[in-house]
């Protein structure tokens, strides 16, 4: 018999690797003692075990599910993160010859516009670099010549985030790795959506990659077996050796997901969640917001001080009440608050409680 | 507080992802309750908190000392598995005009084969697959021409080993996933090691990579961020999000080596248990080996039934006795046991003794 004990609550509001449903940790770690109940770890099962490909194949089926897709889409578990997407969908999507369009929202786009020019042109439609991707750009020319559109759904970095699907008569790409799952939505409106996991869905390790079986086999190219997502929708993700234990995560919070009662509720949420804490960096005299009203991120909350000289302090006096991972991202400064799925909306409560108490300390 | 419980011991021979040692899994499940007592699970904490970022370089410098490699190598843990550096390898080390020399012993060779393809010229400079695979060919053509050569260290599918390292003037690429760690060896013969981890290291998901970089940026090739090993060198395998669970196994796994007495310890351990099993394997009337006795594999032993309608029998057998994961590989049949690092003796003897039960029962 093992003990495992965890002493203190901590509200963790890292942007990823993140926090997760509470009975996720405990089921992951029970697993890996003796998953159910064989004498074996989730860590030594082959990924060949009916156990396993059960697992593998239900958290595809539920990703499914939960987009409300059809059988013209694919689910992948991959890895690499979506970094690794930066390149894959280009090198899968993007002939020599033809052009993507990328909206540039910040440090991820640039990434993906990065490795996107390495297999063919790269169309930058518009850019919010300029005001500190402080806003998502709404107004892009003309979009008939381009291969795809590529955009970057919510912005872990800069705290923006798309509340409206752009209108689009090309494919359309988005990396949702900071928003996927977080309210209810028209998934089918997107060719290719894939997303890290490390944020709402798992940890880090998985990759998830969600594409419309039409799109691909056209650019002509020959694609390195790792890196074809037809060779891995043939194999159904297990290609090689998938990550076992980090697809095992996903599959348990994918679950928590559906116990929850599924988008509609969390969309709620997380709704409230930014709700309370956008209106409280509004009011309070300390703080301000970086993103515009429109385009604040439910999942990123960005903000910084009035008085840089105070930051320290604030810093100092949400590690006291438990607060982790509230330092801003370096290009931002200041704070961020990640909110994302399994952040209840106490812990939201407690950081507005220590806001309001550092703006009476004065 | 919470409770955790394995009710029996199984005897895991499977061929990865595999058995660990059982103080690493408790280690693990604890850390996924509460990482050092701090109310945070390993899954939810940052890659960039210093306590992963000691946790990552410790362990690329535990990888360094085991190999006993000086300054002028680098470590790197990578996704994707073996599979993935068979694409990796060739795209940052074989010019579109080179040709690289790959002997064939297997299953995996021949994914290697096909991946450098994309990427130059191959020699299949021998090959053992008109036997069944069942020995490592020793003797090749002249290399002088070639940019490096490339082998596979350990067969886990066939069961085949390299007990001597090939003495070549050109550069020297090694698969090692099923054998790395497994004993004392010279690792400074090569230029180029990776390794899934999921056989000696870890869990599924992580990727041990191990260059010396006076081979890098030689190809003239434009490569993709993720695929691109000065990139990762650059940024001390953070490029992006590390698969930090993965890793931080890995680093457990790896004191555990050191604790054990390092490969000393497991090379002499490995080989006992190796001399057990085929001992027995070539002593039993039932059982024959599959791989000539000179090159047979101390990880995976290899062997099949005379009669092979008595298969089904012994592995029911196996499994009254708790003996998991010993069917074998389609491509050989009968049956295959891996006896990595944390098999301990007991298994191999009890395996051993169900054999001999067998061969009694008659």
């Amino acid at each position: 018999m093992i003990y495992f004990c965890a002493l203190m609550k901590v509200y963790n509001f890292s942007a990823g690797p993140s926090i997760l449903p509470k009975v996720v940790f405990e089921q992951a770690a029970q697993a890996i003692v003796d998953f159910k109940g064989k004498g074996l770890s989730i860590l030594e099962i082959s990924h060949r075990s009916e156990d396993f490909e059960g697992i593998l194949q239900d958290a595809r089926k539920r990703v499914k599910q939960l987009m409300q897709l059809g059988n013209e889409y694919e689910v992948l578990f991959l890895q690499g993160g979506a970094t690794s997407q930066f390149m894959m969908a280009p090198y899968n999507l993007l002939p020599q010859s033809g052009t993507v369009g990328i909206v540039d929202t910040g440090t991820w786009s640039t990434k993906a516009i990065k490795e996107a020019a390495l297999f063919g042109q790269v169309q930058v439609l518009a850019s919010s670099e300029e005001q500190g991707y402080n806003h998502i750009p709404k107004k892009w020319e003309a979009l008939e010549d381009l291969t795809y559109l590529h955009i970057t759904s919510n912005n872990t970095i800069y705290g923006s985030q798309y509340h409206h699907i752009p209108e689009v008569s090309i494919p359309l790409v988005a990396d949702m790795s900071s928003d996927i799952f977080s309210r209810p939505w028209d998934y089918s409106a997107y060719d290719l959506i894939y997303a890290g996991a490390q944020k709402n869905l798992g940890p880090a390790g998985a990759t998830i990659v969600v594409v419309k079986k039409s799109l691909l086999g056209k650019t002509g190219r020959n694609i390195p077996t790792m890196l074809d997502y037809q060779k891995h929708i043939k194999k159904q993700s297990s290609l090689n050796t998938p990550p076992v234990f980090a697809v095992y995560v996903c599959w348990l919070t994918l679950q928590w997901i559906e116990e929850q009662g599924g988008l509609a509720t969390l969309g709620k949420r997380n709704a409230a969640k930014a709700t309370l804490l956008y209106d409280e960096i509004d009011r309070n005299a300390c703080f301000k917001a970086h993103v515009e009203l429109e385009d604040r991120s439910v999942m990123n909350a960005t903000f910084t001080m009035l008085n840089s000289e105070k930051e320290q302090a604030f810093l100092e006096l949400c590690a006291q009440h438990r607060i982790n991972g509230i330092k801003g991202h370096r290009s931002v400064g200041g704070f961020r608050a990640s909110m994302y799925n399994a952040m209840d909306l106490e812990g939201v409560e407690v950081l507005v409680e220590v806001m309001r108490e550092f703006e009476r300390m004065g």
